[in-house]
């Protein structure tokens, strides 16, 4: 209660965090590391301001429009933080209608003025890391290539194939649900109650449906044969000899694409990491393709006991289903139980700003608050702590002395501009005469793995490696080398530290 | 006048814009290279949120408050965009009073309600690159790492010593104002007039002190034979046989501190880079030792024909004589005549929000914005625009055959899921059947340095090199190892294209 005498409210607001320390630079690491799987594939950056126009963001979000963040009118335009990243998106191609195609990313923090749940990882300033494929293409071949983008980030990552991608098109189910006899106007909330089917038993959607939702019990029946099903090709195969789906356009349609799909994702060496699923519905109203969701192990049915992390994600995703509903709304890569990445196709959103500039796209977008969560986790359970260090620094230029001595400061600075001259990371101690004790003990908080002490005369008589000046810089650089990889995967295997 | 028939109003807010294709790539590089040489000095990251409590930023910028954009009251905390870095660090460290030293970098962007001017590089939306080292050390010794990490990042930057860092010390300013009989009351104004030497003659400057501040002219006069000074070490040794000023507190206080900066910047090796220039003085009221602004030439006195650029600035900046005083206010770094990075230390700032966690500091703030100008302006010039593609694509994976060609969607997808593997930036053509015309223009488009050709039987009569499979990648890996650095130093040396 007692507030301090300086009458400052110290803190964030709500639902916002600093980023610091190792967290900070870990959250880089995954940063770049996605990134360069998006360069590799041809992204280029695109990036829009944190706040647009107003009406940009109007009637886009549904009800849920009411948690948008809007600036003050203090005189001029009446503008809001952006929501999320792929409405900015839109209006960009909109006002680039000479842009016929794209492969663009973005990481950026979104703004969601939701009740917070710190503690969940629910924020109301969270970062979102999407990329997205815009232009007029042959059916599949971006959608199979955003696919193998999901794959290619979490092995950098290093999740070693603990990951599954959920794939399902909203045609496939639009035919299903025409096929089984649901009517026009219930098929939304109809496809929302089976999207839930990751998180409740048939039992309690049939009762959702049939209670809630006032679907006839026989329709419901006839759903529950097709959307309990996943699978690879087989049950693809099996549903192209379903004589009454393929007399649906739509179910057709679907499954034409996702025989197509599934060649391209085999191509793409990707095949293995797919579950061909047709619960998956997804909320948001805008997709017209293929969706997808990417689960740890832990969200799927078998839980296995190297994932602990996912468990309890799961756990706190069971209490917070109420939460996780509301997200369901939303293109927040947060949805569904333990996902950590999600999207789809949706060839419609653009021409809601210029019906003339169409374009359709395809995309995904990375949970990056889950991710780094589950990512820290695998490194500090792997003991690989000492890599999550707060600082990058390589090297620590200390010195010592016998009685008068000088603290040889205008030495360690020489030796750290030679050292920053040669590219290396390096720091010294501030102090005129620093003790040495004082300077292990920086080096050691700071977790430098070299240190490289100057000496009077005499030099220390430490467990460490004499060496000349002249061939200090090379020997240095070729110890760092294998230091050198920016990526999340190579963290783990990074050198212990050793004295020079 | 015409509206569009979607009713959209399609734009970016007044003062923001979209950053996207080679612009964004270049703007990356920059940061991503001025991080660099953060890290090698041992900076960590920071990251805050983009707004904060309103009471946080309140009595911070004087009457530039009336420029802070404020969230709209929607029940709850009242908050506010941020309008610089460094209220947010400040805050940081008083939150945090267990960090008692450390040194943060952070880049993001900040916002000023003010009158946009695009042409001008103006901007309502704008980022800041911080570097701040905060800690109670021995004198002048993290304010000469500072200065050392302006010239790393210029020289990284590829600028070849083309720019000059002006230094003076808040303490010696206020000991000349002293020793030269200019009233308690009066000092920060003439000090603000003094500050305008860059920009407009002695005789102006001293006509705004005795007509608009009411200084007596003989007191204008003995400010004249200090203020007009600037040279390296023999104009501090001629300071120090100044009597007067050797006998004024202040005075002799900055020029002990000058003295050691100098010794310090020569073991950084960076003294060359200085000019001591006495009549720096800087806006900001919080400084309370050294202050520093880095000019390019063409800003200094002696223009040279090399920095077109420069002169460019300099002469919009004189015409926006009045938005560059307004400038002089804030802690922007687009303060002063063709300035692309400005600080100095602060010792009392975090005591604003928490007396007992008292802190001093000392940092550096680069204006992104007028170095990516700069540096874009200079990589045209020397025609290393091929280093500015949109897209940082290596290999571009096409096909070929004769009549009743299939198009090798297949194996060119088997073809890329390889080169991605092996970590080499690839795409190819989504058409099934894309015609080889459509597939080089695509390459040469993305300005992508190398064609991967598949051949039917025969393979294309191509001027390229025929290759066996198996040493393809190795071979690629080769001829890109010397496009792998991510400096913006390298771009200029990059390859040309050349077809495998």
């Amino acid at each position: 209660m007692g507030k301090d005498k300086s009458s400052f409210n110290l803190k964030t607001p709500k639902g916002t965090k600093d980023w610091s320390g190792s967290d900070a630079l870990l959250r880089d690491r995954i940063f770049s590391t996605i990134a360069d799987v998006f360069k590799r594939h041809g992204g280029t950056a695109l990036d829009t301001p944190v706040f647009e126009l107003r009406e940009i963001l109007a009637g886009k979000y549904g009800e849920d429009s009411k948690l948008i963040y809007d600036l003050q009118d203090q005189g001029g335009e009446i503008c809001s933080l952006r929501y999320d990243l792929t409405v900015p998106f839109a209006r960009w191609l909109a006002m680039n209608p000479d842009v016929r195609s794209i492969k663009r990313y973005h990481i950026a923090k979104v703004y969601r003025r939701d009740q917070p749940a710190v503690s969940k990882g629910r924020m109301r300033e969270f970062y979102q890391c999407d990329f997205d494929i815009a232009g007029t293409f042959d059916a599949m071949v971006p959608d199979a290539e955003v696919l193998r983008i999901v794959s290619e980030v979490f092995e950098e990552l290093g999740w070693n194939g603990r990951y599954t991608i959920k794939l399902n098109h909203r045609k496939i189910l639009d035919g299903v649900f025409a096929v089984c006899g649901v009517p026009e106007d219930k098929i939304r909330p109809i496809s929302s109650a089976v999207d839930k089917l990751d998180k409740m038993p048939w039992a309690d959607v049939r009762k959702e449906m049939v209670d809630d939702k006032g679907l006839d019990g026989a329709v419901a029946d006839r759903i529950e044969t097709y959307v309990m099903h996943k699978g690879g090709r087989e049950l693809l195969d099996r549903l192209l000899q379903d004589e009454a789906l393929n007399a649906n356009e739509s179910a057709k349609a679907g499954l034409t694409d996702m025989a197509l799909m599934m060649d391209y994702l085999e191509a793409f060496n990707v095949l293995d990491k797919i579950s061909f699923d047709m619960s998956l519905a997804r909320g948001l109203d805008y997709y017209t393709g293929v969706i997808y969701e990417v689960v740890t192990e832990g969200s799927a049915p078998a839980v296995q006991s190297d994932a602990p992390e996912a468990q309890k994600l799961q756990k706190s995703a069971k209490k917070d289903k109420k939460a996780s509903e509301d997200d369901d709304r939303s293109n927040d890569p947060t949805l569904g139980v333990g996902s950590v990445a999600a999207g789809g196709r949706y060839d419609n959103l653009v021409g809601m700003f210029l019906p003339k500039a169409q374009i359709p796209c395809v995309g995904i977008s990375f949970g990056v608050d889950r991710i780094f969560s589950i990512t820290k986790a695998r490194l500090e359970r792997e003991q690989s702590a000492q890599s999550l260090r707060r600082s990058e620094v390589d090297v620590y230029v200390m010195a010592i002395g016998g009685k008068g001595f000088n603290g040889m400061l205008k030495e360690r600075m020489e030796m750290c501009q030679k050292l920053w001259s040669a590219g290396i990371k390096a720091e010294f101690n501030y102090k005129l005469k620093p003790k040495l004790q004082q300077q292990f003990k920086a080096a050691e908080e700071g977790d430098v793995p070299f240190g490289l002490i100057l000496g009077e005369s005499e030099l220390a008589e430490k467990d460490g490696i004499d060496i000349e000046l002249a061939s200090l810089i090379p020997a240095l650089k070729t110890r760092l080398e294998l230091k050198q990889s920016s990526s999340v995967a190579s963290l783990a295997q990074q050198l212990q530290g050793t004295q020079v």
